[in-house]
């Protein structure tokens, strides 16, 4: 994905004070210490109770291909300063096009669920190196998650019944199109419209036809026949384009033709109108005329909240195709994601822990060089894979949690909770790269969509509902803690 | 753009209906049919008054790279439908590895102020070929219209200070990004902090330093001094990483050495906190301190609404650095443009014009093929290029109006209005493809951002404002409107 968009390096991809950064820490003698950085996020989009990590994929892929070409020391070259002399020295241009990637990643895999101020992913490794991943890291995961989630809850809405992804043409660019397939899919999507997402990821492809088939013909009735004898063995009818209740009915007619030579009609679309009543309406008639087997494909501006509504009210709709707010997240259109640094080292020493404060308690980082633990109630029944999540714990790596362990909310010092040391549990964060090396190989995505829905079993419904859902236990461990409050305090204090 | 993506043809970049519905064209006996379509949307993106049109250089630029190659083909093969044979037979995958592109597109040029119901796009020609690109068309302008309407209005409200796009952590994928920070650099931001984007369009490349930085170092003075030692030249010190105010001071310590060396320190940067405040107490410090020139940056979730919002309360910000909210659009993700069929036509014979019905009138289409003229009032003073635009009318381009111009409101029959023949006026849509041949240069990227200020100056400020705008007047022709009627009433007898 990433070495070949405009067919040129995209390392640039970047934010430019990165590169000025970079260009400081280089310039001030500071280029061999060592930074650990934590990619998290403050808030779970969409008022969820849960987030679906994505992007890992794409993220190792980005990172295997890093580095800067001739052409991109090239453009630096030409950037200048307020004083119009260049912004970078060459031999930092030479620096940065030998520039060889040596950090150790550590990231959560896609589609595990998340929570806000875990780790998505870990870079330790020269500051210069961390910092200029930052920008490209957070533009993957940031909109792969935000989309895997949305598309966790479009199914969980749906109940089981197929979604298909019909987004493309709405979505924010190529990238933005192919990247909200794949998470989509991961997600819990069936398929996918976008001919080139199964193309290069092998996702389902799915599709109907559209208004213009219809209208090119003198008739609806026509158009549909037409359409039967072209593709007998893939008719779905889009019967909004004049009157719904006529179109069903015509599409009935084609059924029959198709019955007759020995194929089946696959369903019908609604793309308008009042999807509850219409679909009930035409269930009916397709009942009646004996295409019980016939499905009811809606269309139209659906997400999680709409589904559940039609559902509620009895819509007898059995595919969902959801396009805009799928692939765009609707009126969440960003996943707030940042990449904090939290611990620092020269060559051979200890590392030193970190914080950023702020007047916004939510703004506040914590330190150190993170792991997740998530404890599980493994006497559960089976249909979660034996366990239930019961709580996650951010802690330090270098002390992990022994013998009982206590933890606090992030956002409120007062507020605790302990777990006994026996329960069974997990760490979250697996290694990627070592030293440069990539030690991880991503699942096929097959296998990390079926990996997600093993996941969401873990949680319990009130986590998963969308309206106040349970919040899940998040806490930052008491060791993690107190170094916390000590630095807060110091930063305080100067 | 277009070819490169994942290293692969990218005509695949479409809906699977669009290859069934090209199959059953092509199966019927139909393919050499023409039509007529157009890209238009229903309603102004953020409830503003206008529209900035945009993303046609990239949708030439995928056209002139339109074709399937042999790997297409190839994987249409591998599609099955529900007998579980392949959709497609291979003569016709055959077909679509020989497609030349033969259409005739025409559209408005990027930077113009549009209004719902114009098309945008036209593209006449073979059914298939149309159908083909309407998903990637579809991506491209809806996308960027979108973006370089919400920079335009950052940038209305920043009233002629300087907005910087700094958006790529939290755009939608890296097409994302990059289709964005060009997109709002037509639509008026000064430049992008993403450096790809400079490179591969000659947009500004701008930026600061960021809190790792300043957690890096022992404190933040000692940060703010090694950073003004590295890079005199590019001195934007980020404040707020402990205490914004004591931030400012030791800025304005790190200010005064770099002034001993002969540099000017550029600003300050505010990321977090009460901006309205915090500028206000920072411009006192740095005038006090004699720093007059240096310029006080603000960032944090901005969009035009809290711009005007901190300008109301007399906040000293110069440079507003928009990211999340215009790279996105914020709570509003996408813009609903729409692709119609409007007319057919077999060879040798004229356009027969086509309509979509639907209960909803706002989704009702518009019959024929189109041209949008725009009427302008030339005794206007200087300022708005000696002209103020009055009012546009959508007409069928085989019958221009002649004499007196009656149009009728596009939601509303009842209301109509007239203009004097005399008018003075113009065309929106110009030529860009004769029959497959692009005929068309776009101009730089520069001369584009230009020509959007200029359009807008000729726009009144009720137009403009963001509460409650003025409606500019668009309406169709009386003889389109004619036609219109005609079909609606026919396709309801049906």
């Amino acid at each position: 994905m990433n070495t070949n968009l405009y067919g040129t390096s995209l390392s640039l991809l970047t934010d430019l004070y990165q590169l000025t950064m970079a260009y400081a820490y280089w310039k001030s003698g500071v280029r061999e210490r060592d930074g650990a950085f934590h990619l998290h996020f403050r808030k779970a989009p969409f008022g969820s109770g849960f987030t679906i990590a994505c992007g890992l994929a794409d993220a190792v892929s980005f990172i295997e291909n890093f580095g800067f070409d001739e052409s991109d020391a090239e453009y630096l070259a030409t950037l200048k300063g307020n004083d119009n002399q260049p912004l970078f020295e060459s031999a930092f241009l030479d620096y940065l096009r030998d520039l060889k990637f040596t950090c150790d990643v550590d990231a959560i895999p896609e589609g595990t669920p998340v929570f806000a101020y875990e780790p998505l992913v870990r870079v330790c490794g020269p500051l210069i190196q961390c910092q200029l991943l930052e920008t490209a890291l957070l533009n993957i995961i940031n909109f792969q998650t935000l989309i895997a989630t949305k598309s966790a809850r479009v199914c969980l809405a749906s109940r089981g019944e197929s979604v298909l992804e019909f987004g493309a043409r709405r979505a924010q660019g190529f990238d933005g199109a192919l990247s909200a397939s794949r998470a989509a899919y991961i997600g819990g999507a069936a398929a996918t419209s976008n001919v080139l997402a199964g193309k290069l990821f092998g996702i389902p492809v799915k599709g109907t036809h559209a208004h213009s088939w219809v209208m090119t013909f003198e008739s609806e009735l026509e158009a549909f026949l037409k359409y039967a004898d072209a593709m007998p063995n893939n008719c779905v009818f889009l019967v909004d384009t004049y009157d719904t209740i006529q179109g069903v009915k015509n599409a009935i007619i084609a059924g029959q033709k198709l019955r007759e030579k020995g194929f089946e009609m696959i369903g019908i679309r609604l793309d308008s109108g009042d999807l509850a009543y219409l679909s009930i309406e035409a269930r009916k008639l397709l009942d009646a005329a004996d295409f019980e087997k016939s499905q009811i494909f809606a269309s139209n501006d659906l997400d999680e909240t709409i589904i559940e509504s039609l559902k509620a009210q009895g819509a007898q709709i059995a595919v969902w195709g959801v396009g805009t707010r799928l692939v765009t997240g609707g009126d969440q259109s960003a996943l707030g994601g940042v990449y904090k640094l939290s611990a620092v080292r020269d060559a051979g020493e200890d590392w030193q822990p970190r914080i950023k404060i702020s007047e916004q308690t939510i703004k506040v980082s914590n330190p150190g060089v993170q792991q997740v633990r998530r404890f599980y109630d493994e006497k559960a029944d089976g249909q979660s894979n034996g366990r239930t999540a019961l709580a996650d714990v951010i802690y330090d790596g270098s002390t992990p949690p022994a013998g009982n362990c206590l933890a606090f909310d992030p956002l409120d010092i007062t507020k605790s909770w302990e777990l006994d040391g026996s329960t069974p549990h997990q760490d979250l964060l697996v290694p990627i790269f070592r030293n440069g090396a990539r030690v991880y190989d991503a699942p096929d995505i097959h296998t990390t969509r079926s990996f997600t829905q093993q996941n969401l079993a873990q949680f319990s419904g009130g986590v998963k509902r969308f309206v106040n859902p349970h919040l899940y236990r998040v806490g930052i461990e008491a060791q993690l803690q107190q170094t916390k409050t000590r630095l807060i305090l110091k930063a305080r204090q100067k």
